[in-house]
């Protein structure tokens, strides 16, 4: 067969990412590469998961998978093969040397090849562990309960949720990121074809659009209530911040030094409603305005918000029950989180609306002294409740980056 | 209120395009608009629709919307402003001239400004009537009997047709495609906003990646199968194809003169099967080679398929049942359709699997004479069919393209 195709190796080789036998097979290539800038790839390895304060890729495939099968012993080996083939797939290669377009063309082909001449994309997998892993109905499946981290804890239930189990939890979770969606979707596809036998896809969510900056050097996207979203999320550039809020650093657990928790909401927007609204009514209820994103108390997107500031009937200029202010620090105690959303729209509701909303991604340190006080507030408190519904909830739990020759979850499962 | 912001109307006007107030709005506009390049912008007005041969941008939302109050002068009203909003969105401005952070904040904003700040990211968006809209349950609700194209017919079954009526039909589709897919959604989102009352949305399909090239220009996409989609695809530099296989001309109904027909058909893939079927068969099933994406004949990707071509063994090299060649102008006596067709993920089964598959959309002159016997040797003969199935199916009219001053649907509905 002709016009044996390959996926960028050359790009990935530029880039100075080693793949095992990836240089004997760039000799058989024939097709040209589309060569990525260096700026294309995000190195897979660090002392963090990429993913998390990489700047945030501007789509999203995210993927929970249960445990249905196997021990031990096959998830160490899953574990191994998974962070073989993230790896490659993050530096724009095949899955496996070769993988499309197999020398074996009477086995199924490793690659199914759908990104095949795409660049990197900027493509991030960030691998997370649910509490199912560590005990499910009891049961320790992989004896591994001594090792569960006391903070990761199923989310307790808050006012108004509307919560779908089968799209919730989650024994493992892949989250996905790139400029392109079709390179996240391949990589999801194929970790999940990997761990056939042993993993199942449970729930997966696809994002169009990002929704939050994890990064100073971007610009604040918006939602699907128009308005600009994370303007002060806790950012790549703030170390100091990071380490206060993201970073698990002296745990109890060593295999999670240098992680983080992740929590996942779905959540539906009822844009029709929120299309009803008047625009002084948004603003109100966000505690923003809608053009420049400024906070009521200021004039430019960054402004400090003021929430001591009054207006001229004695009233505070950003509202007591604002979301900004519900959700802010300063109403926390000082509590931050790492936010990297998504907007999506699933179809329609088979009401004559549109299914879209928020799919809410946020790293943390102890999800229930961050993440369950601030959604409490919003839960109870904030106006825009009357515009949304949760209606899925997972958390789990991030090992750290990765060292050369180690793998996911390693220090977890050996 | 400060900080004004405008959605590009000076990369608008810089396109040439008029927009009624954008001078004025321009005028107040105090935050900085994204210039886009004039070729951001696709003429919405022309001999045909935009969006059909327009090379295929890369993302898309596709909503179906059934007409459920008013009589013809409400349809009328509603295609008027349908048309104006559309023209300001595809020329990246917004819905109405200050839409979004609009002059009476006690109102809602015409424009949720989700796309703010955005280019126009090659939006187009195209429209088409259903067969509802000329009579439904045997009730002619506009008047319009006499001016149903005898050709827009509700497709037949087809052999292993899994139909969801709730996912198919609908009295008017709009096709919107950008290659920023918050683009597409803001422009789907508000025109389903503007039909409110008259119009509710019975479906829609977000489709991530295209899987057809419309253009010479464009390099052809994989689909989740992983191969090379449409080579043999219509292209928009063949106007005599197109004449004879794509635009109606000399039909029953002027209105339709230069318009074409739209059939929709969202196809699940099981790409879990798909992926334990080995290099050889899936490259036999398909007729072509996977890296290269040539026909098993030849050995590029634009070589003409020679399907008289014959083996050592005496068989046909591109099988009898091949894909290629069952849907082949040479199989079917010269017939072709122009597809524009996108990969989607929705989600997952509950099944263990995710929910992927190809959004099939095609544009001919007549579906019963090209679309139903391409479909009939498929259903009937094509191997593939025991990895995908037919989830939904829709068939609409597209009137032709607007003059200066004209609405979607003028001459239909006057």
């Amino acid at each position: 067969m002709s016009g044996v195709s390959r996926r960028r190796l050359l790009g990935a080789a530029g880039a100075g990412v080693a793949l095992a036998g990836a240089g004997a097979a760039a000799a058989a290539c024939s097709a040209p590469a589309t060569t990525p800038s260096p700026s294309d790839v995000v190195p897979f390895r660090g002392t963090h998961q990429a993913g998390i304060i990489t700047p945030a890729q501007d789509r999203l495939h995210f993927a929970a998978l249960d445990v249905i099968d196997g021990d031990r012993a096959a998830l160490q080996s899953l574990f191994r093969k998974w962070t073989a083939a993230a790896e490659r797939m993050t530096a724009g290669a095949e899955v496996t040397p070769g993988g499309a377009v197999n020398r074996n063309p009477d086995a199924p082909p490793d690659d199914n090849g759908e990104a095949l001449g795409l660049p990197a994309s900027q493509l991030t997998i960030t691998f997370g562990v649910g509490p199912g892993l560590f005990a499910k109905a009891g049961v320790d499946r992989f004896g591994l309960a001594a090792k569960r981290p006391a903070e990761l804890l199923d989310l307790p239930p808050f006012t108004l949720d509307d919560i779908d189990p089968a799209l919730s939890g989650g024994d493992i979770c892949i989250q996905a990121c790139a400029n392109d969606p079709q390179v996240a979707v391949h990589a999801v596809r194929h970790l999940a074809r990997i761990g056939f036998g042993t993993t199942a896809v449970r729930w997966s969510q696809l994002g169009f659009g990002r929704t939050s900056s994890t990064s100073t050097t971007q610009a604040t996207p918006r939602n699907l209530f128009g308005f600009k979203d994370g303007t002060n999320n806790l950012k790549a550039e703030d170390p100091a911040g990071l380490d206060e809020h993201v970073w698990i650093k002296g745990g109890a657990q060593p295999w999670l030094e240098g992680g983080t928790y992740l929590v996942a909401r779905r959540i539906r927007m009822h844009i029709e409603v929120w299309d009803r609204t008047s625009l002084n009514d948004q603003q109100l209820l966000v505690g923003r305005n809608k053009g420049e994103g400024a906070p009521l108390s200021g004039s430019k997107e960054f402004d400090l918000a003021d929430y001591e500031l009054k207006g001229e009937d004695g009233q505070p200029t950003i509202a007591l029950d604002a979301h900004i202010r519900l959700a802010s620090a300063h109403a926390l105690g000082g509590v931050k989180i790492l936010r990297r959303g998504y907007n999506f729209v699933d179809g329609s509701d088979g009401q004559g609306h549109l299914n879209a909303g928020l799919f809410f991604l946020a790293f943390m340190k102890d999800p229930a002294k961050q993440f369950v006080p601030m959604q409490s507030a919003l839960a109870n408190n904030d106006t825009m409740m009357e515009y949304i519904e949760h209606t899925s909830s997972a958390v789990f739990a991030v090992p750290p980056g990765l060292g050369e020759g180690t793998y996911w979850g390693q220090s977890l499962i050996e």
